[in-house]
């Protein structure tokens, strides 16, 4: 047959979503997966399913990421893979991850139903824990895949409660048996949400990004002096809350004051005792920092660390800093890029070449293989909240880019 | 024999809070022991077998206080009570409170012990939820048996489990038969920490507060954006972190603003959805202002309005506010004020006349009876914290300063 006519089922990559959407739905529309939770664990076994239904073989890493492999003419080659993760943000949207798994497995069932085999063998991947947001950092089984991370490391991270990342695999039953280390891989395609308003902004249906920001996160932890309210004069307290006040600030004039190629946010504070009458004494607050340039933003960081001292200083409350993560920026495969851009023109979409200013699994696997993403506009530019949205054509199309993407790598001889 | 040489058990008392402050006891020395708690619970089941022992008659309101009366002489006269609370902050001290309570049931069994009668009838109290860390407000149940509060208002309240305060009181079975209303009382007195630095500063032993300072609580909910940090520019957020930030800085130079005679705190913040790769879009902080002056702190807090007006204009992120709470400013008897300088003087301690900056059920109790307290010195000014500290010594002073106020004026005719 001519696979250039080839289409994916939008109708069942449709019903695939949906059917994912129902674990951890919650009331406002969105989904609440977190990593190794229960949630994630039923949307795991339910893909593992789907993958075995294909007739692919499935194998879980000991960082409990899902390989599903189907068998390439010429076997022996290294495959293209393609995947995205199953885990969500909490209170989180039905597209952010779940679309590059569910699309990567209809472009898959599309081959089968058509009969299409490839040259190399093809791997769909669900990467555990992408979003970071129950264990920091973000990205880390394919961080440990690639070898950017230590697996032990990222084993004894914990979440709030005290309970570490290695434990939940084991108890969820997804610490797998096969080491977590790259292997010879051809091409990684990752179809993505864009998760910001360009694409809709410009009306264009496909977004090629050039490459991903880097992403550098930091915990600042700070110290001051609990007292009853009433009776402690102003004078001499020492407030640990309106110091981390003071530096939320200065983390949110920092792009300006770095003359922009920066974003620098703060997302998450804890303040202790936090009761209303009790001078706070032990707040933590965590600094996510993005650019293109990695120098620029270790620059920002620096700057902001004298902020941090001199505002500490000034109010007697001591902090300590962790440097969390420093993720490089992420400039994808020139080739690759393009063909995604070709792709999308050939099907007739409107296509963007753009950055990525959101982390993505496809950052690591940049580390080990030619690499790009493909994208599909956000409604309203809004993600990693309840009201995510994308447009069912929207999804299709950036599976059709994806099929055939897939199709054209797998079946090259070198590049 | 000579009531004049009458002095309590050191030793006893010392036992007794001992004993109580293994009731929820923390590993760094302090209690935790939040209203309506099993904790709470346990040292109240303690405390009415005490009551029990030493003979007096036992009475649970409807909130939940706690009373035990000994009879009068003359046993129809109004009573002259005395007491404070059991429930403590998170993470407290072990004399916040308890003091007044184990101080007063002190002075009692001295009395029992010498065969002393009184003209009029003594009441121990102890009051439900006088810190408001669980349940805001604070001093509830004093404020409901003063006429100040409605008991169903009250009832209603929730904890950050969306417990309500009334069935919390029906769970532990203190949920009493008796009404929360006042009865005619000849005069209160309370015992109390200082929670200040100001006695141990002179090296006073015995502070006699003029009154306390009003107390205004207020709530307040900011609404923002919630996105992905990565692909969302700087421009155009609206980032209800920031503006929280902005406010509670606002709130900490209020008192300069308005030229002292104030303080104002944020001790509370909660961030949602707290993830540190989402904009925060729903941030709740509360607001505490103290004054002797209750216009002064009602000025201040529409000083502050306009600026938080301003702020969320500014950064696009609307608020709500709730005016939770506003306990006026109570200016004690002047008669028993003096009173406890003058025993003071008599048992040979230095004594220091004050204000209270802290809120107690002496509040409450003043819009009832003529109204006085006694405060001992907190080792460097700490409270509401596990290093909350007092010498034995000065809790020792202030039960022998109480049981002579308590003497005299359950003897006096009238006044």
């Amino acid at each position: 047959m001519d696979t250039k006519k080839l289409r994916i089922d939008g109708a069942r990559l449709r019903a695939s979503l949906e059917e994912m959407a129902k674990i951890g739905a919650t009331p406002a529309g969105g989904v609440q997966r977190l990593a190794l939770s229960d949630e994630d664990t039923r949307a795991r076994d339910l893909f593992v399913t789907w993958l075995k239904e294909l007739g692919l073989s499935v194998t879980i890493d000991e960082m409990g990421s899902i390989f599903g492999r189907r068998r390439g003419r010429n076997d022996s080659l290294p495959p293209v893979m393609s995947g995205s993760h199953i885990d969500s943000q909490p209170r989180g949207g039905r597209f952010d991850g779940i679309l590059g798994v569910m699309g990567a497995l209809e472009a898959l069932r599309t081959l089968r139903d058509n009969g299409v085999e490839t040259e190399r063998p093809l791997v769909i991947v669900d990467w555990t824990n992408e979003e970071g947001s129950r264990f920091a950092p973000a990205m880390v089984a394919s961080g440990v895949w690639a070898g950017a991370l230590e697996r032990d490391w990222v084993y004894a991270r914990t979440d709030k409660d005290g309970k570490t990342q290695g434990e939940e695999l084991a108890r969820i039953g997804y610490r797998g048996p096969a080491p977590a280390k790259k292997w010879p891989t051809h091409a990684y395609f990752e179809l993505h949400i864009e998760q910001g308003p360009l694409l809709e902004r410009q009306k264009v249906t496909i977004g090629a990004p050039k490459g991903i920001l880097c992403l550098h996160w930091y915990d600042v932890y700070l110290s001051g002096e609990a007292n009853q309210v009433g009776p402690t004069p102003m004078e001499g307290r020492h407030d640990a809350l309106c110091a981390a006040a003071e530096m939320i600030l200065a983390v949110n004039r920092l792009p300006e004051r770095m003359k922009g190629n920066l974003v620098a946010t703060v997302g998450e504070i804890q303040n202790a005792p936090n009761s209303r009458n009790i001078i706070p004494d032990r707040v933590h607050f965590t600094v996510d920092i993005r650019s293109w340039d990695d120098a620029h933003a270790r620059d920002a960081w620096e700057l902001l660390k004298k902020d941090f001292t001199g505002i500490a200083d000034e109010r007697g409350t001591p902090f300590r800093i962790e440097e969390t993560w420093r993720c490089p920026h992420a400039p994808f495969d020139v080739t690759l890029v393009r063909r995604v851009l070709d792709t999308a023109e050939a099907l007739g979409y409107s296509r963007l070449h753009m950055v990525s200013g959101a982390g993505h699994d496809a950052s690591y696997m940049n580390q080990v293989c030619p690499t790009a993403m493909i994208f599909v506009p956000s409604i309203g530019g809004r993600s990693h909240v309840e009201v995510e949205n994308t447009s069912w054509e929207d999804c299709e199309a950036g599976a059709n880019v994806l099929l055939h993407c897939l199709l054209e790598t797998a079946n090259e001889e070198t590049r």
